[in-house]
Parts: structure tokens; sequence; C-alpha cells
């Protein structure tokens, strides 16, 4: 799942939300929350008061090729001033209390994100520090929350897989459609139902000579159950050709054989 | 989005797929991995020839509080004998070439490995190393491979990541279930893969002995084939019973023949 491909071109998506880490304080995590924007195709970072100052080049060493998003991140003071420019702000937050605001899931929060650039707008999602998680004053800057549907008997999430999990259902909001299923094409030639015909009356006719499909009862179930196997998904030309050439291979003891 | 609470009650949430880390190069990693299983609820781990050996404390140390799921980790020689018992196996892998098998997303990956379980069946997923990720005899250990979908133009994506969004989609997945899609009919046996790996090792070697497999440099690469075909899809007792003796008797002529 990896190869470090397309670094140097990393470019914003426009529409795309603002990541706004609050308050982070290894740089090694920055650096990971970048790489993870990037799969998400996220590209505006911002970074409020980071405990050990900005620029940290462990950033980049973690950054796994995401130098863009960590060249062009900003630093702010506080939380008020790096949300200053945007028409909505989410926060991510684990366990809201005494906080009425709306709810959403990650998945839910992405859709909304999608919805309101679309229409021009700005949009941002704040992530608390690593320990503590965002304070009531940073939440009391958002409009909405954003709490991830995830076990709750284990809620320790990453800083950079809560960057993650976002980026990745903002990269699935922005497609319409998602298809569930597809297949390769590729050079792969795939093999028509006559030339798996073929095989199949090839491999039939060798059984049939062999005596494996002598009882004439068991026969035709036998065959359907041959057929059921190999007619399970699709079957490559250059597959059939190999099974073409185990059958005839096995079978040729036999055939140089005087019966 | 952080703070460290219960993991130490974490359990298996049966029926719960296996992950399988195949030739991990770093126990942070390792790590990280049984992190994000927490937060989505997965835990039984395989870990596949880690470079640096097993256990290794720094794994704990970067787990966050996940030390069950490493307590339970089993470690294995081959992808092969990782999914010796399982019923189905999945390969994430981002860009499948040269190879027709079902594609699907996390999200469609997600949603069929909690179908499988429903019908009892056990189900692994495969994620690469670092760097290199899966091989092909890796994935010609699976039945359908699950790429993501992400930026393309960044698809460096981190271990503990990859499997932080396959947790995240089985958590959600879970909480759609639908009534069982398919039943069980009748009275057949799904094999596990170490049922067709044994047929394998049987068609194998009578390919070798017929001298189909002679050349010793296509050898790897016909056999890979052979595996990836014999891998599609969902195979029966019954159906490797019969293949076994379409092989056996195939090969019977020769046998009987004084070589």
């Amino acid at each position: 799942m990896t190869g470090r491909d397309g670094g140097a071109e990393l470019e914003p998506i426009e529409p795309s939300p603002v990541v706004i880490l609050v308050r982070p304080q290894l740089a090694e995590n920055i650096g990971s929350v970048a790489r993870a924007m990037g799969n998400g195709g996220l590209f505006h970072l911002r970074i409020v008061a980071p405990r050990d100052g900005w620029p940290q080049e462990r950033a980049w060493r973690t950054g796994a090729g995401a130098h863009r998003i960590l060249d062009s991140a900003v630093v702010f003071d506080s939380v008020a001033a790096a949300v200053g420019d945007l028409h909505r702000v989410f926060a991510t937050c684990p366990r809201p209390r005494h906080i009425i605001k709306p709810v959403l899931t990650a998945r839910g929060g992405a859709a909304e994100v999608v919805a309101i650039g679309q229409r021009g707008l700005r949009c941002g999602v704040l992530f608390g520090p690593e320990r503590a998680g965002l304070d009531n004053d940073d939440i009391a800057c958002a409009d909405s929350l954003i709490r991830y549907d995830l076990n709750p008997g284990f809620m320790s999430l990453n800083l950079a897989q809560a960057v993650m999990v976002f980026g990745y259902e903002w990269w699935l909001a922005r497609q319409d459609e998602q298809p569930m299923r597809e297949l390769q094409t590729n050079e792969t030639v795939p093999a028509t139902k006559a030339d798996l015909d073929h095989f199949m009356a090839h491999l039939i006719r060798e059984c049939d000579d062999s005596g494996f499909l002598k009882n004439e009862q068991k026969r035709p179930g036998m065959i359907r159950n041959l057929r059921h196997f190999f007619n399970r998904g699709e079957i490559t030309r250059q597959e059939l050709n190999t099974l073409h050439g185990v059958v005839s291979e096995l079978v040729r003891g036999r055939k140089l054989r005087p019966r």
C-alpha cells in the first residue's frame, strides 16, 4: 500500500477544506498528517501554536513526500486567528460534553464540507492536540462537531489517523458515484465463454478417456460441478492456455502408452 | 481525538476478520497497526516473516494500549501458512497489474467481509510491507483485491493508515448489516485455504512429474498463474475432491507406464 509517487506535484483541489492542527505536540505527527492529507487530496494546512515551534525538519522526514503541503503550512497564534477567513468550521471531538452543537459522523461531515464548498464558501476542520484533544474554547470556534463512528471501547485515535479518516471521507464525498466493483482490463484479455467451453470440452474428453467419468449415472453431475467451478469469475485467455497445457501434459503418459 | 481508554478490555468482536501483515519492516508500524485495529474494533493479528523478528518491545510502545491485540498476534513463515484456516482472503493493493480478480473499494470490501462473516466463514485481509507492497505471489493467495479510493496523485499510504481505513469501514459496515445475503444451501462445505493448498501441491507435483513445469525460468510464473486461477472465488470441498480426482485420473496412464 505504499510507494513514493507524485509528492512533488501535490496541488490544491479546490474547493478544498483547511486542516487546522490545534497545539500539536510532535513535529513527526504534523508530517504524518501532511502525508495523510496528500492521500485524501487535501492541501491547506494551518498550525495553531505548535509546541516545538515551526518549521521542524522532523515533519518533512515523516511527510513521505508531501513537502508541498508542509511548505505551504501557515502558523497562527490562536484558533480564532486561524479560522478568521473561513465561513464554516467543524471540530473533531470524541466526546462532546456540556455542549449543544450539531454532531456529524465523519461521513456526514465530509458530505457537508463538500456541499458548502460547492457554494463557494471556505471550510476548516479543527483537530486537537495529541493527548488532551480540543478544549471548550477551541470548540467554541466551531459551528458543528464531527465525531467518528469507531470502537467506543478504544477511542485513542492517532492524530494523523484522525486526519486520514476525514480525508478519505472527503475524497469519497467529492465523487458522485462510487463504483463498488470494477474489473481490471489492462493488457490481459478476458476469455469468452466460447474459449472456456473449448477448454471444458478438452478437459471432459480427457476425463472420459482416462475413465474418470465412466460412471454413467454420476457423469452429468460431475461435469456440471466442473463447469460450475471453471465458471466462477472471469478467466483470462492466458490462464486458459495454461490450463490447456496442464491437461495436455498430465495425460501425455497415457497417450504414449499403447492401450 | 485522543485519550487512552479501554485498551485493557479489548476483545474480539466476532465474526471479525484477520489482519495479516506481510513482511512488515518496522515494529513501530506493527504497534500503530494494533492501535488502528483497536479503533476499528478489529482484534486478530497475524504477522508473516517480520523483518526484525517478533516480539519487539517497540511495537508495544506505539500500540497506545492495544496490548491485547499485540499479545495475541501470531507469527507465520509464509502467506500460505497464515491464510491456511481461512475461507476468503482479500489483498490490499494500490495498482494491480496483469491480474484479473475482483477489485473492491475499501467500503465494498468491508461490506463483503461482514457478509461472509455472517455465513460463518473466516476472512483475512493482507497488507504488504511498507515500501514495496504485496508481491505477485502474495496476491496469488487472495480471492479479491481491495483498492482504496484515494488521491491517485499521492498513493504513499502508511501501513497503519491502510489498516485504519479498512477498520473504519468494517466498523461502519457491521452497523448496516443486512440479513444474510446468501444462505449455505445443501451440504456444500466451503474449502479452507489449506484445503486448496493441498490440492495445489498435488497439481504442481503432477505438473512437475509430467514435465509441464520443466522450464525453470518460467516455472514460478506458471505456478503463480495457476494459483491465481484456483484462488478466484470460493471453492467447496466437494469441488476440490473432484479436482483431485481429475488430476489423479489424468496422470494414471503415465504412472502405469515405466519411465
